[in-house]
């Protein structure tokens, strides 16, 4: 590094605002190792404490950006749209977004994470998928993509590195919760991609890294100006994440639910929220009218051409495709055990972050990075919120491995729901859209 | 440990108060490495930013005292006190204060640090004096407490180990600015020499940590309070750094004007605050009338006593105590040059940060904590802010080592004078006395 990590974490600590050349400095310094341990974790926590202004977080984006290998998708007609969520409980939106935004034309080159703690990934779901390949190359990456539409891969390690080390010192050292970091963290990645534009579903509610509307307001709206600034077009959904999105809470269950979405079934929130998302993404396209993206969606819904660019993809990652017509090629756990109704009333409440952890804890997710997940258990829920329901009626069906991992599990599904006497308000699960000016 | 580290630093991050057992837990950390790098750069720019309450600082101070050797000293009579400076520019108070206040019946214990940058080290100074050691493990510090009244000695290896480590990150990872941090720091150490009483020399001006009378104010006050909280009395005198002390800036030169201090020689201001700083250790260790205490500090200066402990002392340590009647006993740097004034007029400025990197330049000081001094460079003050001078008059000395490093620097200390056209307005050298309540 050509300044001292130590003045530069000073400036950043008193307040001021770091240049254009210091914050290149910084990335450079993470990647090849001359900004050691202490300093970096001390630069992280000065960014939590005193935050970076725009400027200064497009360009962290950027130099995080050029760390790594940068997709080239010029050869590639029309704009590149992607879509990324913060992360929530039952999110299989883009196990249905990628490959029905693709029927319509927009290719959609997908980098997606590992889930970690009560919220699943992306890559996690497709592991489900028996032979399926998300360790790809840049190469191989272009290849799906021209060849099917989208592809869908794990970040591999040529992708934005410095990202990879601050994103695993935030995460021991207590600096993760800071809107620059994030959206800097979040963008190089998605900027890498090379896409041209990209649709933020930024969760809300307890399930969701922002608790709140005005924190998730204020990241979406940091995501949005920094995408610009970066020089990508942004548009952000703030979503509720007050409650699990569809039914299913569980690696081949949510794998299943997104193909029903693709054929025109599935519960009426996971579609929502996908036609939503796919409206965006297709506005960010070029499409001007937002009738006219809707209707595009549909019929390729309604055509099968959204269903049959799944299989296609599938088929070119090394997956075995017939999950698409038979839901029990992906097999299923031993055990299933409901969870019954303790009275008459409505679904008041299913308290989407214990149920998050939950699933977690039967094995569908991760508590530590290591740990290993089990694709066929997990948790798929039999009501609705605001449902009626009666003594007795399954609200749940834990699906486990064995008979006492179900049964210990019961009683901690059935403290996740609420029955009341009346049906709760109705919430909107859209809750707010912000995007790049004109758009 | 058995915090997580990311959550007491999400804690201190969001502005919360970490309560005793966290404090411990982590400075457990920092010791047996369960708190890594990261964790512990990311945990200080926490406090930086968030500060830490009287409280916590006083628990952090115990907790890294408490991370080594403690000395105990309950076996010598009478209550042990010790003086601490926050470093400056020519400041060789210690070396004869120590021999003073000892002389005077009171035992001193004193841990002294290198020096680092334009300021000096006590220990540096020391190691001018031929075969004089200071790397004394904790037994053999209380022996020669018992024998001389007061030993000096560099910090080992085993008291405060969690300091050492703190320190060593801060320095790189731009935290050593935050007032709980350098309290904890200091404290730490000082508690481990089992005083009852302390005096902080809190420097404030140009060569002091603390650039203005506000910030010094803030740490002497911090240090008083957190003394009384972690179990010892502390008297805080604010003393003006905004000129280099006495004349001498360099290790065999300052330890020559120390003895003339004990002889009752000696420039005026080295002279008032050595004797106001051991008013304030008499008044600790015991005595509730100033002006005994200032009498019993100039007997011990008449009758010699004080030049003896000194000389029983360097014999004791292991050094050749004939430079105390004969300074040539030290040696001296082979080129004397002189500075002269570029004309008529008053000594309007001798700036000390400036003359302080001139010195460490010469080699009398580290730039890098691996340097090597030389005990024989440096540089003598001729003449006094506020004198009136004439040109050609010699306002200082270089000592180097050869012809052409004293010439290369005879600019840079000339440019560190200001001569004006009338004499600048007097400074105080002790500008407030911050006290335990009823000290």
């Amino acid at each position: 590094m050509r300044h001292h990590p130590a003045l530069l974490n000073q400036k950043k600590r008193d307040g001021g605002e770091l240049s254009d050349d210091e914050i290149d400095d910084l990335v450079k310094g993470v990647v090849d190792g001359s900004l050691g341990d202490g300093q970096l974790g001390a630069f992280l926590m000065a960014v939590c404490c005193r935050g970076m202004n725009p400027r200064e977080t497009a360009r962290l984006t950027l130099a995080m950006r050029d760390s790594g290998v940068v997709l080239d998708l010029r050869a590639l007609p029309g704009r590149k749209v992607d879509k990324h969520s913060t992360g929530g409980v039952g999110d299989k939106v883009s196990l249905c977004l990628a490959p029905l935004v693709a029927a319509c034309g927009v290719s959609v080159p997908m980098i997606s994470g590992r889930g970690l703690g009560h919220t699943g990934g992306t890559i996690d779901k497709l592991a489900a998928i028996p032979g399926y390949r998300t360790a790809l190359e840049p190469d191989e990456m272009v290849a799906v993509l021209r060849d099917c539409g989208f592809v869908m891969a794990g970040a591999s390690a040529s992708v934005a590195p410095a990202d990879r080390r601050m994103y695993s010192m935030r995460d021991v050292s207590g600096t993760v919760e800071s809107v620059p970091l994030i959206t800097a963290s979040i963008l190089s990645k998605k900027l890498a991609e090379g896409i041209d534009g990209l649709v933020m579903d930024v969760k809300c509610g307890r399930a969701a890294f922002m608790k709140d509307h005005a924190a998730a307001r204020a990241l979406a709206a940091g995501l949005v100006r920094v995408g610009v600034a970066a020089g990508i077009d942004v548009t952000a959904l703030v979503t509720d994440m007050d409650r699990p999105l569809g039914r299913a809470i569980g690696n081949h269950v949510e794998v299943l639910a997104a193909v029903q979405v693709l054929k025109g079934q599935g519960p009426d929130d996971l579609r929502e929220l996908t036609l939503a998302l796919g409206v965006e993404m297709l506005r960010l396209a070029g499409e001007r009218d937002v009738g006219a993206a809707h209707a595009r969606l549909l019929r390729a819904i309604d055509d099968g051409s959204a269903v049959t660019a799944l299989r296609h993809n599938v088929e070119r990652q090394g997956g075995d495709p017939r999950f698409v017509d038979d839901a029990k090629a992906l097999g299923r756990a031993p055990v299933h055990l409901g969870v019954a109704s303790p009275r008459d009333g409505f679904l008041a409440d299913l308290d989407p972050l214990a149920l998050g952890l939950c699933a977690m804890d039967l094995g569908a997710g991760r508590r530590q990075p290591q740990d290993r997940i089990d694709p066929h258990v997990g948790i798929l829920l039999l009501a609705q919120r605001g449902e009626r329901v009666t003594r007795g009626q399954p609200l749940a069906m834990v699906m486990a491995q064995s008979g006492s991992a179900a049964e210990a599990m019961l009683p901690r599904v059935l403290a996740a729901t609420r029955i009341g006497d009346e049906a709760p308000p109705p919430r909107p699960l859209v809750i707010e859209r912000i995007a790049t000016a004109g758009a």
